[in-house]
C-alpha cells in the first residue's frame, strides 16, 4: 500500500458518521482530522471523541489539508455537499443511498470527472459474508445453475424515529435497506433485467415505505424476491436460493445456513409418500434419504481489497473501484422503477433500456 | 344423520379412487359398491379390493342402484363424466381440479342444476389443520388485522411421474396443489381480488409448470404470496402472516409454530443494536425482551361437518355445501388468470369484474 497518510473529514456525525470514525481508527492510510455537523450537540460529541469539528461546510471545503470528505449526512443533501467537495478538489466518500434521485448522481459523477476525484459510495455490504457466501455458491455453481433467489431482511422495530421515517430527507427502507439487497443482486446477477415488480408497505402509517417485496426476473432466466420488512415479529432466512441440483440457505447473520444437494450418483428410491393435512402426498414428501446430501456453506476468503484500501487504490490510480459509480446509479434507478412499479402496481419491463442511454454517457 | 345408506361407484380407480375407497370404509352413510376403470390392472385391483368391477361407465350409469358417482380420473375427462353421470340423475363427486377450463365446469353446473342433481368438489384441503389454525389466527385477529399472507407447499421430487405431468390430462402444479392453495386463500379472504401476478417455473423442463409463485393483492388490502415447488431441497414454512400486532408462522404439516406477538402494555425498550455482516443494525435487531411475546397457536376444534357428511346434508336438502361451486369456479378462473399472467409477465387488475357478470348466471 501506499506510504502517504490522507486526511479525512467527517461531514454528518450522527450515528453513520461516528460509526466511520470508529472504523478509521486503525487505518494506516487515512486520518480522521475533523468533522462537521450542523447540530451542536453533535460538534460537542466530535470534540468529545478527540475530533476536531469544524464551523462550517465552506471551512472544510476550503482547509487545503483535507483530502477526503466523508458524506454520512440525510440523503437530501449528498448531491449538495458532495459537488462542492469536488469543486473544492476533495475526494469524497458517500454514504447508501448516494442521493435520492438519479439525477443528482449524475450531478455528482460529472463533478467527479470534471474535478478529476475520486468518488465512491459506501456500499460496504459487498463485503457481508451472508452475500459472498451466496455469491460463491452463485459463482462456482455448488447446487448447479441459480435460478431463483429470496434475499430478506427483516426486523419488528418499525422505521427508525429519525430523519429515516420523513420523505424529505429520503426516508423509508427501500432506499434505506433496498439499496443494499439490490446492489448485491446486481452485483451477482451478471444479466440485464427483464421485469420489475414491487409492493411498498405502509402498514406503519409513515409517509415512507416500512418495507416492501419486488419481483426481479432477469434475462438469463434468474428470478429474485427481495424483501425488507420492519413489521416482521418471525424472521424468515436472510438467503433462500434454489438451483438446478439443490437449495442453499443462510438463516441468520451468524451465517447459520446449509445446502442441500441431490445426489445424482445414488439410486434414487422413490419417495414415502406423507400425511400432509387432510391427504397423502408423494409429491411434498422428504426425498428418500439417499437422495440428498446436506452440506455446510462454502467458506469464503475476503480476497477483495477493504472498502477503505480499495478507495486509496483507486485515488492512487492502482485500482479500478470496487464499487463503480456506474453500478450505483444503476441500483438508483431501480429504485426508482420500483416506486413507480409500486405506486402504479405495473411491471415495468424497459429499465435496462431505457436507461443504457445516459448510462453510457 | 340419515338413516338412509347411499350408493356410490368410483370412476377411476388410481391413487386417488383407492384412496376414497378407504376414506370410505368407515362411513356410515355411504357405502362404495363398485368402481370403473379403462386399466384392467385397476379392475383386478379393485376386486382384490373387495369392490365390484363394473365393465363400463354407461355400465355404472344404468345401475339404478348406484346413487353417487365419485370421479377421479385424470383431469381432462371429469366433465364429460360428470355431466353423463348428472343426466344419469346421479349425484356427483368431483376430484380437483374439477376441469381444466371454467367453461366446463359451467357445463357441469348447468347438467346439476337442469338434473337437480349435487355436484361437489373435493376441495378436502379446506379442512387441513394448518389451515383452519390459520384461518382461526385471521378471522379472530390473534395478531392483529392480518395484512399479509405467504402460503407455501415445497418438494424435491419435481411432479409425479403419472398423467400429472401432462399438459393435456390437466397437469402441472398449479392445476394439482395449487387450486388447493388458491381456494383456501379465497375461502379465508372475504374480498374481492385488486391484482394477480404469477411466475410460473419450468425448471424440470416438462411441457407443465413444476411450480409458482403468485402474488395476489385483494381489494381489502391483504396482500398474498402463493407458492408451490417441486425443486426445494429445503423447505420454508408453511405458512407465515403477517397482522398489526404480531407474525405466525406454521412450519409444517405437524402444525409446529408460533406467534409472535407486540407487548403494547409492557413499556417498550430500545432494540439493542446488533453487527449485521458490515455494519450495525438497530433497526433488524430483535426487539427487546418485553417488547413480545411468542405464544403457541390456536387450537382448533373441527366445527365444520366433514367433507362426506356435508354430501349428505347437500343431498338431503339439509344445509348448504361448504364447498360451493360458484367458489370452485372463481378458483377455476383464478387458475386461468394466472397461466395468463405467467404467459404474457403482466399483471391482471380485472379479473374479480370480468368475471363477475357470468358468475350471476
Amino acid at each position: 500500500m501506499t506510504n502517504r497518510t490522507y486526511h479525512l473529514v467527517i461531514v454528518g456525525y450522527g450515528g453513520m458518521g461516528s460509526y466511520h470514525a470508529k472504523l478509521l481508527e486503525d487505518n494506516q492510510n487515512i486520518d480522521v482530522i475533523g468533522t462537521f455537523d450542523i447540530l451542536e450537540e453533535r460538534r460537542e460529541a466530535s470534540l468529545a471523541d478527540g475530533y476536531k469539528a469544524y464551523e462550517s461546510l465552506s471551512a472544510v471545503l476550503s482547509d487545503s489539508a483535507v483530502d477526503f470528505v466523508l458524506i454520512s449526512t440525510p440523503n437530501d443533501v449528498h448531491k449538495e455537499i458532495a459537488v462542492a467537495a469536488l469543486n473544492a478538489k476533495k475526494h469524497v466518500i458517500c454514504e447508501k443511498p448516494v442521493t435520492i434521485y438519479s439525477e443528482e448522481l449524475l450531478e455528482i459523477m460529472e463533478a467527479a470527472k470534471r474535478n478529476d476525484r475520486a468518488f465512491i459510495v459506501h456500499q460496504n455490504r459487498r463485503w457481508d459474508e451472508d452475500f459472498l457466501t451466496i455469491k460463491k455458491v452463485y459463482d462456482e455453481k455448488l447446487i448447479g445453475d441459480v435460478f431463483h433467489m429470496e434475499s430478506r431482511v427483516q426486523g419488528a422495530n418499525g422505521i427508525p424515529g429519525d430523519w429515516r421515517h420523513l420523505k424529505v430527507y429520503g426516508g423509508g427502507m427501500l432506499l434505506d435497506w433496498g439499496v443494499h439487497l439490490l446492489d448485491q443482486l446486481l452485483y451477482m446477477v451478471d444479466s440485464k433485467i427483464a421485469s420489475v415488480y414491487a409492493n411498498l408497505s405502509y402498514i406503519l402509517g409513515d409517509e415512507v415505505d416500512d418495507g416492501f417485496q419486488v419481483f426481479i426476473m432477469f434475462e438469463n432466466g434468474v428470478t429474485s424476491l427481495v424483501e425488507v420488512g420492519t413489521t416482521n415479529f418471525i424472521q424468515m432466512p436472510r438467503w433462500y436460493v434454489k438451483g438446478t441440483k439443490g437449495t442453499a440457505v443462510i438463516n441468520d447473520w451468524d451465517i447459520n445456513g446449509k445446502m442441500v444437494i441431490q445426489n445424482l450418483a445414488e439410486a434414487v428410491e422413490a419417495p414415502k409418500p406423507i400425511k400432509a393435512g387432510q391427504g397423502l402426498t408423494k409429491t411434498m414428501a422428504p426425498p428418500s434419504e439417499k437422495a440428498v446430501r446436506s452440506t455446510d456453506l462454502p467458506k469464503v476468503e475476503q480476497a477483495m481489497e477493504s472498502f477503505y484500501d480499495n478507495v486509496i487504490s483507486v485515488v492512487e490510480g492502482k485500482a479500478e473501484p470496487i464499487i463503480k459509480n456506474e453500478e450505483v446509479l444503476r441500483v438508483l434507478r431501480l429504485m426508482e422503477t420500483i416506486f413507480i412499479s409500486a405506486e402504479t402496481n405495473e411491471i415495468i419491463k424497459d429499465f435496462d433500456y431505457v436507461n443504457s442511454e445516459s448510462n453510457i454517457k
